[in-house]
This record gives C-alpha cells, structure tokens and sequence, in this order.
C-alpha cells in the first residue's frame, strides 16, 4: 500500500492482485452506504459484477452505468450522463463514485464527482497498465471540449485507488505496452532502481508475470506519490510529469489523436527529450541508445511512423494548454535519474533531435 | 472593504459606488493581463462597456461574452459557451473569467472558472440586490441539470468581489425587493442591528438611497463572510444560511420556478420558520408579527398566492439536495438575532405554520 500525502484529502493505494474482492470492505469501513460504479463497454463485461458483488456483500446499495468505450466519448456529455444516474441513484454528499476502467473512465467519473453536488466521495478502480501507474494517482479529473483535450475539468482527490495488477492479463498487446511509456518516464525523472528493474526483467513482463508486475505498479505510484505531495495543484515540481510529453502530445495532436496511442507518442517524445539532453551534456550519450534499446524491447515506437517536418511538429508544441505567455517549458532527463523542468528549448536543438530519430 | 478569510484564497468584497471603473486597476494589480467578461443581454448593455474600458484602460486585454438571461438558461450547454469562449481568447490559467450580471451570471462563470483547464481566476461583479448581498460572496458556483437546480457545481473562491450599489438603480422595483429576502435572512440569523437598521430606514430604501444601500449591503457581506470563513465547504455553521430555504426552495419548485422570485419564496420560508420558532417558544411572539409587517413594507410577499395544502409542501421539502439519509434539518431563529441550524421538525408543527400563513 502506498500513501499520497495531500494533506487533509490524503488517501491509499492499493495494489494487490485479488484487491477488486476487498472494494466492499474497503467502502463500508468509510461509512459510505449508496455507490455508481462507472464503466465503459469493453471492462464493464469483465469485472463490473465482480465489483458489484463486493459492495452488495458489504452491505451497499450498488448502481451499475456502463458508458461507450473510446477518447472520443470523454465529453461533457458524458459527464451529463453520470450526473444523471447519479441523481437517478438518489446519490448525495456521502454517496461514492467508482470508476472502472482506464484514463478516460477515471477522468470521467472523477469530474462528475468533483461537481456533481459540489463533491462527493471517489474511489478509483484502474483497469489499464497506464491508470494503474499515472492517472489513477494525483487527483486530475476532466473531459475534452471539442477544440481542445482536457481543458476542462478539477482536482479532485479519491478516498481510494484500488489497482488490481490482475487485470492487465486483458489488455491487448499494444495497450499493455503504451503503460510503459509513463513507467519510463518515471524511471527517467526519479528513480534509476525502477530503470533497471524493467531492463532486468523483460521477460517476466512480457509474460505479464503478476509478481513483477505488482512491484513495478507500486514503485510507480510511489513516485508519482511524492511528486505529487509536494506540489498537488501543479504550481512548480509537478511539471516533471511532463518528461516526453511536450513533443508527445503535439504528435498526437498531428495525428489527430487516431495513428498513436498516448504513450506510444510519449516514447517517442521521451527520445526526443533524452537526445536534447545528451546534446546539452546532461548525460552520456550512450543513454539515448539505452533508453531507445529499453522502449523497442517494449513493443514501443522509437521514431514516428512518418517524417513529420520539425518546423510542423516544433509549432504543434505550442498549442499545449500548460504554455503560459506563449513560451513553452521543457523537462529534461539528468544523470542519475533526475531531471530538470522549466527549461528552455530551441528550435534548432529539437530540430536536430527531429531529424536523427530513427537513426540511432 | 470586507475581508472574506478562507485561508490561502482570501478576497476582499468592494462595496462602493462607483468601483466598476476601478476593476482594471484592481486586476492589473495582480499581475493579470487577460479576461473574458461574462454577461447576460440585459445587464450587458448597461454595464459592459464600462468595464471593458476599465480593464483595457488598465493595459489588459478583455473580451466580451454576453449570454441570453434567466434561470433557465442557468445550465452546462451555457458553461459550455464560456468554455469555448476562452478558448477562443487564448485564456490560460493565470488569465480572469469576470462575471458581470445577477447571480445567475455569477454561478455559470464561477464554475467556468472552477473547471477551465482544472481551475483559473475569477471575478465577480454582482449587479442585483440579491447577488450583492448573498450569491457573489462564499463561492458556491454552479449549473442546474434537467431534473434539479444547482445539483452540479464546485466551490471555487473568486479573487475578488465588486460590489457597485448604483448598479441597483437599475432593477426593476420586483427585483430589488426580492433582494431583501436574504438580508433579512442574515439579519435573523446574526445581527439585530442589521434589523433595525432596516426596520428604521424603510422610506430610504424605498428611494434606493445609496448611502443606506451601501451601508446594508456591507453589514450583509460582513455576516456572511464571517460565516463563510468558518464553515468553507458547507460542512457545519454555514447551514445557517439556509433559513428560509427549506420551505422556500420547496414553495418555488411547487411553482415550477415560474410563479415565485428566489426572494419571494424565501420571503414566506422565513415566515414559516419564525412562526415554528415563536410556536416553540425560542422568540417571543410578537416577533413574528414584526417579520411580517417588514416583510411586507419591503415589498415582499407573506403567504403564497394560492393555499397550498401542507401534506404537499411537507413531502417537497424532502427534495432539496441538502438532506441527507432522508432527514430535513430546519433552520430556526432565536431571540437576539440568533439561530439554531440541524433542527428536526415535525410535519404537525409545519402544518400549522402553514395554516396560519395570512391570517396574521
């Protein structure tokens, strides 16, 4: 169990296969005696009775939703539609809202609970490998507005997050690997052991091995923990999070959020990051083939599938909600996994980094 | 100048005539450079130029948005329209949402500012009686769903509050009245001498005599301020405000929101509640003729305009979103301009408080 220190909305996390049968008792011993759990289509079949049955069984009233899978659902009126059952529920400020699923449905449902009555309580229950290490931990809620993606939404801390490492058997290949995009992120802004637990033990990851696994969701939400203890509402350390994410998300922007997945896109701007660094000198540059070497073996792209031009892609960067007064701050790997954020990067340095990927 | 203290997000309340044309002034100040003002089609024309010249004046860049008045246009398709309007201006999070306009206006913007991008600047000009003296101070933001009023929203403090009593010249006669609903409500709860101060200036604010104006909406802020620091979240304490607001809230939902003003409504919920509290012997009765006389020579309404049988009123009661596990707790006035709040009432006490209703 892992604990995220934010004062007086402190909470655990848990991660431990089998941790979806503890739900109810978990909920109960809170006081909580009406709960919506929100899912989407594709985990709702899997686990959402599971669920369900833990809370009935601790003695819950347990309303069940099932919203369409997929980004492009992570509107307002999805939110809407939470809001609705929510009140349908007869929920109210002591009532609970699960998530069950990924990003979007935690993001989702973390909203509705940050608004829905000006507050009510909020447990999150991550299904991806993504949820498990990033979004399910430091409290972001939200949805996308047409013109722009999470530009809307609160922080809005859980009770709890229960994160059941069993349930990353069901992931498809390629979504199992897009989670380790962020765990090398991670490992690249503050901890080496975590770098080198992955490179070690490839094999059992591949296997989905639910020992390791569990150790490596941990280790992440402890990092992410502490980032986030510090600086909750992201006013100054929490921009480290960013690492690989500037020319990630303009990448995913160019393609229109359908040719990458998030993290496939973060890979790659996490090689785009660790090569300005190793020109800068903030690493030997025999740490750009080793983090390129790690990704690959991940099943996770190095290069973009496409040249895209560095002027096209340098200018996406800048439509990236975090810019303040049009400059955009970068974060930068250091020796010894640590990093840097607020830096300031030329064109002609990403440019360069643009145009030697794929050719490591 | 009231000092509203709810720890690190602190705010003064301006009350002075004239103080739109010191918003840019006050904003500059604080370092903003850029803001939306959020208005409604009538309070627009009157008012809007002059504070976008204020502001530019300042040297910030201010664009207008003007939203179609009314309660029902109080929902998340009109938070949507600000969203996307600053979007539009490029607003980031050091950037200001201003609502100009009643409280309406000032909840939609309020919880627009709560939710762009997790939360930017805000604030608030109130332009009627009851904003000035309730909606614009404590932080309440929020939006109605299709099947009930202000059941989504967030508690987001403004940076400041400018309050202008001259902008009350403006209302119509039934709009300033129903202003006096809630600060007869403050005065009850906290202060006899805001009672007796408008007990004794009756024919000054018949003439909305600025000076006086100026003088009741402070004293109301200062009440409700006081309360607010001590209770932010609505946790205790700060359900002192709801007097009135039990059967009142019920009586406008009875009247579809059509026939009653907010004010009006709780004009007669206040007559209930003194009456059960007269009934109980925690004032003297005399007091409760005394409400009614001011009541009335405010302009506001004593009973409903049609008998309501009190089996229904009773059961609409139970609708309002602050009960909790099925129990109504009453506010309840007490000799001194005090009150009790989490009273339990019973339905043959009500019943009476209504069959008595004009016939005082």
């Amino acid at each position: 169990m892992v604990y995220v220190d934010v004062g007086a909305n402190s909470y655990p996390v848990y991660v431990k296969a089998g941790i979806l049968s503890d739900v109810g008792r978990i909920t109960r011993d809170k006081g909580i005696k009406k709960a919506l759990i929100v899912t989407d289509n594709n985990v709702g079949p899997l686990y959402l009775k599971k669920v369900q049955s833990a809370l009935v069984e601790a003695g819950l009233k347990a309303f069940p939703l099932t919203l369409p899978a997929g980004e492009s659902y992570k509107t307002i009126s999805a939110v809407e539609l939470i809001w609705e059952a929510a009140l349908e529920a007869t929920l109210d400020r002591k009532s609970l809202l699960i998530s069950l699923g990924g990003g979007v449905i935690g993001d989702l449902t973390g909203f509705a609970a940050a608004t829905y009555m000006r507050g009510l309580n909020f447990l999150q229950i991550p299904t991806t490998l993504l949820a498990q290490v990033d979004a399910s931990v430091g409290g972001k809620t939200g949805c996308n507005l047409r013109k722009g993606k999470n530009l809307v939404g609160a922080f809005h801390q859980p009770i709890a997050v229960c994160a059941d490492p069993s349930t990353l058997l069901s992931l498809s290949e390629r979504e199992y690997c897009s989670g380790f995009a962020e765990i090398i992120k991670h490992a690249l802004i503050a901890s080496s052991h975590l770098l080198e637990l992955v490179e070690n033990n490839l094999d059992l990851i591949k296997k989905r091995d639910l020992t390791i696994l569990t150790q490596i969701v941990e280790e992440n939400v402890e990092i992410k923990a502490k980032i986030v203890s510090q600086d909750e509402k992201e006013t100054g350390k929490r921009a480290l999070l960013n690492l690989g994410h500037t020319a990630g998300h303009a990448l995913e922007e160019l393609g229109d959020y359908k040719i990458y997945h998030h993290g496939e896109a973060v890979a790659i701007g996490l090689v785009i990051a660790t090569q300005i660094a190793c020109e800068r000198g903030y690493l030997d540059s025999s740490y750009l083939s080793r983090i390129q070497a790690l990704l690959c073996s991940l099943g996770l792209p190095i290069s973009p599938h496409e040249e895209i031009s560095p002027e096209i892609w340098w200018k996406r960067t800048f439509a990236d909600k975090k810019q303040s007064s049009g400059q955009v701050y970068w974060v930068l790997p250091k020796v010894g996994g640590l990093a840097n954020y607020g830096e300031k990067v030329e064109f002609n340095e990403f440019a360069k980094a643009v145009r030697s990927l794929g050719k490591g």
